[in-house]
């Protein structure tokens, strides 16, 4: 039924479009849906694929490129680590099956996160398990960059996210 | 996937709830959504399915419910004739995996028909096909009914269109 999610996720988009005149808006709001999402969807993940507690920021970052996308997108991103402190991660897509049936932006709507419903489902399913992160599109394959990147950054402490947020 | 796809259906009829105080208008613009999702998704269908022309419409509501409905929602319907001059059929679905997340419609939102995508998303398909048709749920177990219980009635010339419509 992925095809079906697909364009279903592409009416969605439109529907947003039709809304919210300003790209920022369009990708608050798929940002909040994801988070929401996120928050209910961590637990048919748990039930589902059975996976142990993960005991470091890189193990939880490979679970969710190799266990939750394959599960969900039916793809495997590759991960980085790209900071020292070893809370920076990259979800590396070569394809992105959300924007199969999508061409290319419009030019009116050249900033769009058109797939940013994916950094709020994660935002919202790592908040469920007692992660504060920020999920946030690096490079997008829509906007012509050579792959689609996420940038997942843990943030240890209620210190850290209000430092990120100044 | 299909989990994701139902609960970000959620997030889309929310979203369409906040934009329209109405139930009607709520329903209308998932049945044009779905409308435009099934003249896209017909063409995958046909790919994958690899089935060959209908020969009648008791074999069409067969199709839509033995291998389009198993394949992008996982569930097959029953299928039954409604009327003796053999164009009517309903699709009758025990278990309906698009509110598994649903508990039940808020008091204020009683006349919304939740799934009202689904017919849209028959319509359009089959009109890829020459088909026309109607496509209505007749019931609704989120509404309090026994079974979910879609209507298809398919028009054989722009005469019987008309008709139905006045």
């Amino acid at each position: 039924s992925r095809e079906l999610f697909v364009i279903t996720y592409g009416a969605l988009v439109a529907q947003l479009c039709k809304d919210y005149e300003k790209d920022e808006d369009v990708n608050t709001c798929l940002d909040r849906m994801g988070y929401g999402i996120g928050v209910r969807l961590i637990d048919d993940f748990l039930a589902r694929s059975a996976v142990k507690k993960c005991r470091s920021y890189s193990e939880t970052a490979d679970m969710i490129a190799q266990v939750a996308f394959k599960m969900y997108l039916g793809v495997t991103p590759s991960v980085s680590c790209s900071s020292a402190a070893g809370n920076e991660f990259s979800l590396i897509l070569d394809k992105n099956p959300l924007v199969d049936f999508v061409e290319e932006l419009p030019a009116e709507r050249a900033s769009l996160c058109y797939c940013n419903l994916l950094c709020g489902v994660i935002r919202g399913a790592l908040e469920m398990v007692h992660l504060a992160a920020e999920v946030t599109f690096l490079q997008d394959r829509l906007k012509g960059d050579a792959v689609t990147e996420i940038g997942i950054t843990f943030l240890r402490k209620a210190e850290d996210r209000k430092q990120k947020r100044n």
